[in-house]
């Protein structure tokens, strides 16, 4: 199996929710959008994040689950400096998130981050790390 | 916020099983091991999934939640044919997951799927999607 992800996949109780923050709040541009059932966005070359609504994600999973909201996972997205994690917590607040440690120096690697939580319970972190960069040809590099 | 993920960070209860069950029984080659806190694996150009000790993931969200195992995403690794699907499901079995879901025809977007879960909790589809590629510039496209 390659050391390759395509598709994450969150189980999302509300879809309207999820297209209003995404689509109207951050300007993200679905890749697809089947109301009712799932919204995706291409969020890194070759791969997408997938809002599959909550019912059909554990009917999906073979029936023998019922899921219980997310828990365990965070999401991260960083950014060029020490403001800008600020400033892009701001919007996402505007856009309808749920402060859950505002920007400040984080315990572990050296960032400054904070975390908030979108309107179906997905965890986005916000950081700047300066001891990580990406190569030109994606290659991922911690200083 | 740029519609970008930089990083998908698991709270991973063992990390010790996390790093046999990758590094040895799936050949992948880790990014960064920090032992006792965190392994890093490069997964999709400029990205990284991290396995986060359980304990630093909850004390890094700000003290306020305590994880109780990880629910609510999946994430998918597609492959090139049926088989595939089947033969990777045995790879992730020998490796040492729990089989969710048979390599079987799936209820949704025309594929052929199953699911395993991870010594930690982590559920991988493996899949094989027809209407689904990657373009050169990495462009996702539904068919």
């Amino acid at each position: 199996m390659d050391q390759r992800l395509h598709f994450i996949t969150f189980a999302t109780p509300d879809l309207h929710r999820a297209r209003s923050f995404y689509k109207v709040g951050l300007g993200w541009e679905p890749l697809m959008d089947v109301p009712g059932e799932i919204i995706f966005f291409q969020i890194a070359p070759g791969q997408v994040l997938g809002l599959f609504d909550a019912d059909k994600f554990d009917q999906d999973l073979g029936g023998g689950i019922s899921t219980s909201g997310i828990s365990g996972v965070t999401l991260s997205h960083n950014v060029g400096s020490e403001e800008e994690v600020s400033s892009t917590i701001d919007q996402l607040k505007a856009a309808g998130a749920t402060v859950l440690k505002p920007a400040q120096a984080g315990a572990f690697g050296g960032i400054f981050h904070g975390h908030v939580k979108d309107p179906n319970g997905i965890v986005w972190e916000i950081a700047f790390n300066p001891g990580w960069r990406i190569d030109d040809d994606g290659k991922v590099v911690f200083q």
